[in-house]
């Protein structure tokens, strides 16, 4: 056996069932080795930002960890922005990296680059196999590494004569260490703030769906403290029926009125509130500067143990959790209007959904319909990389072969890592994409007014708008093998989005707004 | 004046013309500084991996630095692979790297990440402004770094308050230090090495064209020493009556037949041949154990002088350089195949055409029609990360309006890069794009072979073929408003080929193989 099939064998052993991959020459014997366990779902991405996406999407709708196969440092850059996007989500993922072979590497070849460099700058382990028998042993520590703190980047990194050469068999996975847990003294001092009047939870990363979405509803219920989440999530429940919670904003002001008023914030699971930008005489933190803030429970920590100890010490037990009530909307007709397209998406959406939210300034338009769709998860962007929905909606429809999932993009995000639709049509996934044509970069056109520029010249329109040529995404759509049409009005995106939703598989539906 | 305002100006002074960008918030300052300087010509990208192969290829054929534009980490990720290809080009490139306000880093946004320490992977010079009233001199200092040896990766990150708040006015720019010379004791030894039987003169970077291609045939011609080139190039002079001289292989085995006997390599330019890949029992260097290396002149070094010094010290000011000679081949017909689609390539191309080559596989059967091709830049891939191709054809388009563009790409290769296509479209660039669709990573094929796999199971053939769906390229094409067509035997070729080249205007011709 060699270090390739010892790695594979230790990987399937530990559980790591799914791979989302580029590979290319340095990696043909870890191909060799998966090729022998079709056990191992191997998923061909036709650009690396799909591969690490697609790690993340997996990760939030599973919590099991997904591995990626790059190819040396490029192709490791080229998948950096959505693992920088996947570290903020605080999701699990295994990067498998191949390199040179190690005599190799004191000659100056071509792809030879700083591969341990590239892949520190966003992983939380990263290793270099140094010989073909110890490459199970890296390979356990990996995915165990991965699994750590509720989920890391770990990066092995593989040279290539480490999978070619001899190894001994595999290495056993063994659990991540037990995740951190606030003292005692933390949990009785974060009730006590709780309970004071203008006190606010706010959950972050893996609190706000789940069992610990519920624990933190009956908390608020029981002190009558706001419950919070943060704007950019990892994962949130949302819909008619879900524990209702506030999210924060994104515009600096807004955010800063959202809290106002607040004496006491208590974060679990997520970390400080933080502007997305700085700008000049604006704040980088939204909470009032005389607000205590109880950093109780990170997202590495035992974010449901750290909820319950909560309950327990304030008596919330029996406390009902405030849930979002209301009606699914009507479905709207008529012109385009962008808040008729976000009811028309509540009303016919089904159950149980995943909403993949990349819609950047388009959101703002059409995401308080959401709150009375039907119960649904929502995955938004984290670290404001764009080009992570195409790639998230790709790994939670993996992840989730039974619920439908819909991404909702921008079309200038969606140029980042469009190949991704060929990897939904090649997986025959079920995701109705949703391009929103607004033909250009409309949050930089906002930012460039809020910056103080009136009038937009010639070089600022260009690098602005995406227009001349317009990008044509029917054609896009099926150029990567995904049917799609176009709509310019209300009724024609109720028409497209009902046969989309009717029948399995992708479909891409450009709404020209 | 802002510290955007005066950046803008330092770098207009000092020359820059041309800037490649994908700009975000961060970066909104030195957006609307650009915006007051129309005569600095702005070409958005719409995904940043375009931005860096641009300025690749804008530098090949001009020799002047271009700027790229990008936002924080992520985008520099984005745009890393072709940075690093564009490193082992030795082309000079400026990148403009957008950050937080540094009084905002101390706190955990979306988009914080390790700027610094993405951007030092691939590049030459990496400085952080620090203050708005030395972002001037930074800027100054960036450019002189990026012509600095020929040319440099060199990296400003621009904190964004450093771009808002006041600084005094520009800064000039001084030229770059000297070239480094080799002594006259190293010209004597090379000189005499080059005189032995079995010598070869091997050409790298900036060697091969122009002038220095003039000395080195007179050189060869004097002494009778083989003259080579780098099997990757920054760019080459081929076609009939370049001067003649014969690319090193890609295969390890066939580099080894082809170096065989070599006595004396005395390389100008370039580095030390070394094989793209190790293989199991396959050497690294493919020169004979017993022949003699004479590193004499570094891609970073004076390469002219070097070859004028060699030349004067050789007599060889009289010599006539050798040159290819034949005819241009007989337009082809008839059904597919790969040798034909050459032929016509080489038969319908003008005088003084640029060829971008990243046909992999497919370029092992095409590129021998070449050679009686009228005379042409060929510029190929360099660092071996793949997606360099249509963004190196923007760049040289752009450099060059007045010369046709010709990308030959693989399908698999075209991907990853694709929406260059947007940018050709919106410039109104005069390329014609050239992709065999081939359907598959052809190469990893041979690839996976080579590593002894002779039945190919399920999660290979996923792996390495990209059909399942097919990618439609004329839709592709389309869809980032290029018109395409779509041919599948060599008279259709030959019919979309006179169409695109008698044209100005970038097209898509999509070849089944």
């Amino acid at each position: 056996m060699n270090g390739a099939a010892s790695l594979v064998k230790t990987l399937l052993g530990g559980g790591l069932t799914t791979c989302f991959a580029n590979p290319g020459t340095s990696e043909m014997h870890f191909v060799a080795a998966l090729d022998e366990h079709p056990e191992l779902r191997c998923i061909l991405c036709l650009f690396e930002g799909g591969t690490s996406g697609a790690a993340d999407g997996y990760n939030r709708m599973s919590d099991a960890v997904a591995a990626t196969l790059l190819h040396l440092a490029p192709g490791f850059g080229n998948a950096l922005a959505n693992v920088h996007n996947a570290l903020k989500a605080n999701s699990g993922m295994l990067n498998v990296v191949g390199d040179h072979a190690d005599y190799h590497l004191r000659f100056d070849s071509p792809l030879k680059g700083d591969v341990a460099g590239v892949t520190g700058t966003v992983s939380h382990w990263v290793r270099t196999a140094d010989d073909a028998r110890s490459v199970a042993a890296d390979g356990a520590a990996a995915l165990r590494a991965a699994r750590t703190m509720n989920g890391q980047i770990a990066t092995l990194i593989l040279p290539a004569n480490t999978a070619w050469e001899d190894a001994d068999g595999p290495a056993e996975v063994s659990p991540p260490p037990a995740l951190q847990r606030p003292s005692s003294e933390a949990i009785e001092a974060a009730a006590k703030a709780l309970s004071q009047p203008g006190a606010a939870l706010l959950l972050g990363s893996r609190a706000p769906y789940g069992e610990t979405a519920e624990l933190a509803g009956q908390i608020a219920a029981k002190t009558g403290c706001r419950l919070l989440a943060d704007f950019l999530m990892r994962r949130m429940e949302r819909g008619l029926d879900a524990v209702a919670m506030d999210r924060l904003r994104y515009v600096v002001d807004d955010n800063v009125g959202f809290l106002n008023g607040t004496t006491n914030l208590v974060l679990v699971g997520g970390t400080r509130p933080v502007s997305f930008f700085a700008y000049p005489g604006k704040p980088s933190t939204p909470e009032p500067a005389d607000c205590a803030l109880w950093e109780l429970c990170g997202p590495g920590m035992d974010i449901r143990w750290t909820l319950e100890a909560l309950a327990d010490e304030l008596g919330a037990g029996t406390a009902q959790a405030a849930r979002v009530a209301g009606a699914v909307p009507e479905v709207p007709s008529g012109s385009m209007e962008l808040e008729k397209i976000g009811q028309a998406i509540a009303a016919l959406m089904p159950e149980n959904a995943i909403i993949v939210d990349e819609s950047v300034t388009v959101g703002r338009a059409i995401a308080p319909a959401f709150s009375s769709a039907p119960r649904h998860d929502l995955l938004s962007t984290t670290g404001g990389a764009i080009g992570q929905g195409l790639p998230v909606a790709t790994g939670a429809a993996v992840a989730c072969p039974d619920r439908k999932v819909i991404a909702l993009t921008g079309d200038g995000s969606a140029m980042y890592t469009v190949q991704s639709l060929w990897t939904m049509a090649r997986e025959e996934l079920d995701v109705t994409v949703i391009v929103f044509a607004n033909r250009g970069y409309q949050i930089l056109r906002g930012e460039l007014a809020n910056v103080g520029v009136e009038t937009v010249g010639r070089n600022a329109v260009r690098m602005l708008d995406v227009d001349d040529p317009l990008l044509d995404w029917v054609a896009l759509a099926r150029g990567h093998g995904v049917p799609a049409m176009r709509v310019e009005d209300t009724d024609g995106f109720v028409a497209a989005l009902r046969r989309s939703l009717g029948v399995s598989g992708p479909a891409l539906i450009e709404v020209v707004c």
